[in-house]
């Protein structure tokens, strides 16, 4: 049976799980979903009215990190979350840091001012949220930093989900040409490093209508 | 060697937390933690500068819902997550409707407003939030209502930590008089069940300075 994600493009918690799914060879039928506007059949999908949503044999799931968990548990190769305790931990910590820290101080103050408030048509950019997100992004960048100090990947020496849950909010928002690739050579490595994976092909052909990406957007060599 | 917990009384993630350790037997050692006065020394322990912060095997850990899946893998009796992916991802979808969702719609707009604020020392509750929080929780218990006709317990024929987390939400409400126990059979039958439990007794024993609780707060026949 087919697999189908309601999604937007640039929402970094759906392509968190088309990036998870694409590096586990699972083929999916994307289908853009105008969730704020709360249709009825949508609701029915999920009643908690937001993005992604996963049908998957037959049944539908919402929830970036539960359906990546499942979907790491049923499809287990290639792993993307370590075997002992301790490693899975820092996954897990480092993807709640930035779908919920960094999306709080960065995402939704950057892209969700920019694009989003457009297409959902709910009026113009607030200047002082977007100074707070170009702001906060810097510290997080510098964590980024810190962190890749230390190891070879986000979340230790392997490649995990955390990577993909940055290289998800990140990806969006360098769609709109908000992250300063020049402030961290380490940063730059690891999104160079993983931007040019196969399941990173997906999300650089995105176009999202009165949004142009950037030329940088989709080349490999930035 | 001891485990100890950073936390605040009424925070429904250390609740979370408090509550899983409990059901294992696991003895902590709680210490307040103010943490909006972001302190370098709690800064070090947690880079997010949010409670709870667990040190566990000298290790310090953040972020509820990641301390709750490393708790479960360590010291896996009782199980609070089922063992088939299924029933593993709706136990966390679950947790994170009532850690993002319900959070967001009611927790914050009643216990933050009402508490928090005074708490910390950010003036009076902002009105339009509380209406707005005091209608959310409605359809959330109405959804639980409807999860309950057709479960034991809210993820499954079982408990387990979607129980825990939805618990420490609504306790922390119920500290403040804010949940209408009349609104839904289910669920107030739901919560004298896990109320019950010797896991709650540490919760049902807090007290916040200036903010005494209702008789009914501590009473199993409530």
């Amino acid at each position: 049976m087919s697999h189908r994600l309601y999604h937007v493009p640039l929402s970094p918690f759906c392509r968190k799980v088309r990036l998870v799914m694409a590096e586990k060879r699972l083929e999916v039928e994307l289908v853009e979903e105008r969730y704020w506007d709360q249709e009825p059949d949508f609701l029915r999908r999920n009643p908690a009215g937001k993005v992604p949503v996963l049908r998957m044999n037959g049944v539908m799931m919402a929830e970036s990190q539960p359906i990546c968990e499942y979907l790491e548990e049923k499809h287990p190769e290639p792993p993307l979350l370590p075997r002992d305790p301790e490693g899975r931990y820092e996954v897990r910590r480092i993807c709640a840091w930035f779908d919920d820290k960094f999306h709080h101080e960065v995402t939704a103050n950057l892209l969700y001012e920019r694009v989003n408030k457009k297409v959902m048509g709910q009026g113009y950019p607030e200047s002082r949220n977007v100074k707070a997100g170009a702001k906060a992004i810097k510290y997080h960048l510098d964590y980024m930093a810190w962190l890749l100090d230390q190891r070879r990947w986000l979340a230790g020496d392997a490649m995990t989900m955390a990577d993909f849950a940055a290289a998800a909010h990140l990806s969006s928002l360098d769609y709109i040409s908000d992250v300063d690739w020049n402030r961290s050579e380490n940063v730059k490595d690891w999104y160079a490093k993983i931007k040019s994976r196969p399941a990173f092909r997906g999300l650089l052909a995105d176009q999202v209508p009165g949004f142009p990406p950037p030329p940088h957007y989709a080349d490999l060599d930035f």
